[in-house]
């Protein structure tokens, strides 16, 4: 386990902010030849608990996932009220959003990019686990998350 | 070999644009714990033969690469003169500019992805292959890039 850093420098997913899920989906399911993913809608506020720049927030996403190898193409429609997918739809219009790294101990991982002045900028739960979105625009020039799946085996 | 669509899948690159390479190879080799590379600069246009639009450009552009697994993360910085690095910067600022797949034929990729109306915005080559951006921004909500090592076995 490592206890400094990320833990890992593996990408496993690129998200991508779209205005329209469907017609986003399509596309890539024709270009590609993919099978078309099912679009699914993340968690309410009182399940995801999510916040963003540290208060409690009711926004929500629509989700479609691409399987490209090792990386899994995130779409990303928002749905409204403020978040980081958002901001990102108003200020850039649609385009890659964040780069992902399935990652252990958010918080220590949280705690050594802050000491880089990275902060936190938006974080909530899925089923098994929980996502953490970092403002490394200006460090790095796109967000990083941070995915953790809770250890379910003990 | 696939005859028709990309032949593959597999995101093998994303390439990140930024404005000042070394400040921010700095910053991923830090925030990630990877060895800082070296920054290489694109061929002259006599030798990658760089056309954009159509039309042949004298623009090169600083490049670095992080290895992340099955990607390589590509930093680029414009050096100025017309490109879709350098459009993208002055009109998104940094950010994630495309995903890029390892194709054999890009005549006949290029060709597919002309019938799903997705054209060729800018081509080069580099040693021991070239590569092909494509326009897909409206349909896909990012740059795709087709990279083409040429054979050398035979």
């Amino acid at each position: 386990m490592n206890t400094t850093g990320l833990g890992t420098t593996i990408v496993c997913q690129i998200g991508l902010i779209v205005r329209d899920i469907e017609k986003s989906a399509q596309a890539y399911s024709e270009v590609f030849g993919l099978p078309r993913p099912d679009v699914i809608i993340t968690d309410t506020v009182d399940v995801a608990k999510t916040t963003y720049g540290g208060a409690s927030t009711t926004a929500r996403a629509k989700l479609a996932f691409f399987d490209m190898g090792q990386v899994s193409l995130e779409l990303i429609e928002p749905m409204g009220e403020p978040s980081t997918w958002q901001e990102f739809l108003d200020e850039k219009g649609e385009g890659v959003h964040h780069i992902a790294f399935r990652i252990k101990g958010t918080e220590q991982v949280v705690a050594y990019l802050e000491g880089k002045g990275i902060d936190v900028v938006q974080q909530g739960y899925y089923t098994g686990g929980m996502y953490t979105y970092v403002d490394s625009t200006s460090a790095l020039g796109v967000v990083l998350e941070l995915l953790e799946n809770f250890d379910t085996t003990e």
